[in-house]
């Protein structure tokens, strides 16, 4: 059990991060875990505290996801679909961040289709940052999900075998999974079609095969990424139905997996394409309980961000 | 007056409700209604429960009455318009409603284009469902509303004579109207032209009329349904201006009414066609008190399915 | 130090109110001012209290604004998008009004396209309105907040010496400001091209000038206003090339301005046009603050119209 403190004002990523601070995420996350199944799922601990919630992606459940466990803290938030929004109109990134911190909020929850985005405002801005995806780059907050359901079963990362399978290329979420397990001891393997596999992805410290076959075997956890239909016009493979035919985890491929394998998927699930409905909805799959542990991890990262440094910072000083 | 409990999850409709149950709504709801008169109007019932109202077709209205009701009894609430929202992008309905139901929602109100969706929806879900309206089936909040306005004014149902005029055969309104008013006693007319009549309505129990005349002579309440502009080229009647030389409602007419008649409308009015704009500001116009009462009536919904229930299933076991 | 108390049902514009009012709200603000910069964000002052914001027009900034300031006032706060809302289809401004009155709400936090449109509005209503916006003819919150930020560096308004340089004939923050200052003993004056000067704009007090040299020279503030980019077509101004090149506020023309000049502009900036980057970033700039002000400055209205009134009407009764 770690016994460090957080110290950092954002969270933009893993690969920033330390073993033991990824830990200590997936502790306090556990610590709130029992929160949501209260009949009061409430706990004071960001009251009077202010969170933007500033979306330049469109994102109904990541959106929905820090919007409850931000009102599960108490805290107050707005929300601002920048896409649509006046703040980007005629006004820099820059600007919109600053304008938001000039309303002294303590964080800013930011999704951006740019890698990099939430890094350059960080540097700008006192107000802590939480990455909530950007471009390709990374997803902090749904791998430590990832993570924290895999430790739900397992009790344990050290040597866990996770396959992820999927559009590996485009995937931030993957990214972000692939910092965090390796960090905390997890052996890595990322499948696709050549075409979806970054090149020289070993160099991250996983294993990469175009055999869906290597990577269910001996599989402790398969983590589907999902195929962005929308992408389809770039022809990274020929048509969704080849994909599905070479790639989709069906019962039939589950039979050369491990009796206890997870079965994960960040969401929404294409039923049919990546993955068949009943393995969906089998026994091997903890899809919706990632969905439920969304809620404590990020709980956890806010309370982290905006609590615990808060304390330190401001109220010791009184 | 009652003394059942309430035991139900779900409010999916009144058809399935007995009149005491119906009876415990509006009991609840006449307790409520001084809460909205207060200075402070807003009791902690439901702090620390949460909900999320899932609207798959727009409502300004009743969203905002649903979300007022819910802020006033201290629940975490938020909101997700389907229709422009990923969680309906190569989802199923069951899946949007299972991944919200893992989010640890204590209630689900949900407004849907489609007859029944939210009665396939609540056999899935262990959450509670409130149907919001759905297709043209039943608006069961709605008509409580209706049925709470009335008895405000008339202090009974039984005996009450309540006339429907308009769009009755797409209206869920009327429909819920229906099974509630004829569960307690009242005796209702439903008066349209003749192609905007059910087919055996009358097997309903009530009365059926294509004249305005006799719809409004006795009556003690006159409840108008919203004519959908929209549907004009559906043909239904010849035209907005047809219709309305046959059925609206005009203070002509009201004077072969009962001196203390009602006239009720769920609004939004179409001042000048289903109704003129002088009886909508006139003396028997109850209007808006039906919006105010939507509150009393909205939180005594979500009392006894979130509040009720939860003490009972959850607190007492603790 | 003013001992007036507040008795105004609304708040439409600052030419309604007496100097002993604006100063009331200038004095409420202050004390308002260090909420924003506790560790706990927050008052209870309007807990219980309903306040609906009710935009015709979008605005990220001012709604954002409102909403937050009455997030940390305690009150219950809905928003209403009116242009998407079914709210105005088919309605008259004054039903979709009573309509959000009868959900017993305590203000209105109104914006619209229509200068008027706020006063017809409190007419027909005993829920309070606040004018977020009407038109070209006021913007009272925005006003109070600039008046309120040069009072924080100048710590008076009398014989401050304020120009404004823009498009004063479309800007309902200059005739605002116009009111307030002018009340106050301020001396403004306004600069623009002739064409976008209003035709005897001097009748109310101020100085006119098309000349940027003499606006800047002795001004202890320069309250720069958003050049509307979507109104060039109108051409009141041959192109915003020739508009920046004669009007726009840079560092060269900074060197005939008082050392101690402040900046200011409500937002958002359009960088390069009507200022230019060094100044927004600059040391004379106060624009931030303004936005930081903003919360204090409406906290104090609100509290004023919701929480003072509330208080002798209802509860010194009960």
């Amino acid at each position: 059990m770690s016994t460090i403190r957080w110290t950092r004002k954002d969270l933009l990523g893993l690969r920033d991060l330390s073993a033991d601070e990824i830990q200590l995420i997936l502790n306090t996350a556990q610590t709130f875990q029992e929160v949501s199944l209260r009949s009061v799922k409430k706990v004071p601990a960001l009251r009077g505290k202010t969170i933007a919630n500033l979306f330049f992606e469109p994102s109904t459940r990541t959106r929905i996801s820090f919007e409850l466990a931000e009102k599960r803290l108490s805290a107050d938030t707005f929300h601002i679909a920048a896409s649509t929004s006046s703040f980007v109109k005629g006004e820099t990134l820059k600007d919109a961040a600053r304008n938001i911190e000039a309303l002294k909020v303590d964080a800013i929850v930011m999704r951006h289709s740019s890698s990099g985005a939430p890094h350059r405002i960080a540097n700008y801005l006192k107000a802590s940052i939480i990455n909530a995806g950007d471009g390709i780059n990374e997803h902090p907050s749904q791998a430590l999900i990832d993570m924290f359901t895999i430790l739900q079963s397992k009790k344990k990362l050290k040597g866990v075998r996770v396959s992820f399978v999927g559009d590996i290329l485009h995937s931030r979420v993957a990214r972000s999974n692939i910092w965090g397990l390796t960090k905390l001891g997890a052996e890595v393997t990322v499948c696709a079609p050549k075409t979806l596999l970054p090149r020289g992805v070993e160099t991250l410290g996983v294993r990469a095969t175009t055999s869906l076959k290597e990577a269910v075997k001996d599989a402790d956890v398969i983590n589907l990424l999902r195929i962005q239909l929308e992408r389809q016009e770039e022809s990274y493979f020929p048509s969704i139905r080849e994909y599905a035919t070479a790639y989709q985890i069906d019962s039939e491929i589950l039979k050369n997996a491990r009796p206890d394998v997870l079965i994960m998927h960040p969401g929404p699930v294409n039923r049919g394409i990546e993955i068949t409905s009943d393995v969906v909805d089998g026994p091997y799959s903890v899809i919706l309980d990632q969905v439920t542990n969304g809620l404590s991890v990020r709980m956890a990262i806010l309370y982290l961000i905006c609590g615990a440094s808060g304390v330190s910072d401001k109220e010791e000083a009184a």
